[in-house]
């Protein structure tokens, strides 16, 4: 029998979060995990898969790749692969409003120091793109181009978010999103 | 007691992606690997610290960074961010020979039939583009340009590669990677 609970997937994230900080992401189990939730192990295995998914919003529940992916479709059917992927990286930072910045800077920290999390970063990251490349083809987008302009929308957005959890960062990570478009353009034209 | 072994590692590659393609990667141990190889189990962990690492040159041997390292600390030290990547990647480029095509084509199919392997891949591209950022920024690059351009440069020799090894493909790495990165750059430039 499953009963409702409240937004359970938040109190596992923070859960999980406050855990990896305080004891390691080894020294957590996904008990540990639902015990500070207040929740059952059922549940959390109701909502990921395991205890790296947790920071990852649950899979294949990418609600950031349909964001993206929203994004780009929004775009004027007409727009230049980069132009569309931009609307598509526009769409991606408002997603993260400044309310989860605190949030993201803790995670940032955890994951940037357990491997296994950066390689599920990346395979999620990876997975966008993909994404993204294959929004552009449906656009009329040929190959490479597609792949490429995705692959670098990705680019952009990494070092924009990278930017947007450093400490004392202030601005928000939809002009560092643009900022750092712009600078890539800047590189590419030289 | 060690001996020497005549090309140990490459023996040891060639035997793990037989066997991969042969029983899967999950069937295989790294004493299948071994034996195959006429190795011992040993021998495999002087060269690999596991049967993923196998199909990926060993860690922290990565000679493959080393090579973009080195043809980015040899491009023209006036030489535009871009352009002193696409030195690196040239090198890059080069270390992919045509003898080595069809290795590399088995290979990307065990890989991109196993998440695991995926993720592997993912984090050795991330660990030369930050090497390569880190040369940028050596030679004067500001942030964010200098990972801009290093995850650019990445993203174009992952494109090339895959055309690559993509069936049927008959141009050298060289002339792909020169091409995505002229497409890149015309994508960037609208």
């Amino acid at each position: 029998m499953s009963r409702w609970e409240p937004n359970a997937r938040g109190r596992l994230e923070q859960a999980a979060l406050d855990l990896f900080e305080e004891r390691g992401f080894d020294q957590t189990t996904v008990e540990d995990i639902a015990t500070r939730a207040g929740l059952t192990k059922r549940t959390f295995f109701r909502h990921f898969a395991d205890k790296r998914e947790v920071l990852f919003g649950g899979d294949p529940g990418s609600a950031l790749r349909e964001v993206f992916v929203t994004g780009l479709a929004a775009a004027p059917p007409d727009a230049a692969p980069l132009d569309a992927v931009a609307a598509a990286l526009d769409a991606g930072a408002d997603f993260f409003t400044e309310e989860r910045r605190p949030f993201a800077r803790r995670r940032q920290r955890v994951v940037g120091a357990h491997p296994e999390l950066q390689e599920r970063e990346l395979v999620k990251l990876a997975s966008i793109s993909s994404a993204l490349a294959e929004g552009l083809r449906e656009r009329g987008v040929d190959e490479p181009a597609a792949s490429l302009a995705a692959e670098t929308g990705l680019a952009v957005f990494r070092v924009a978010f990278e930017r947007w959890v450093a400490p004392g960062e202030e601005r928000d990570l939809t002009a560092l999103t643009r900022d750092s478009l712009a600078t890539l353009r800047a590189v590419a034209a030289v």
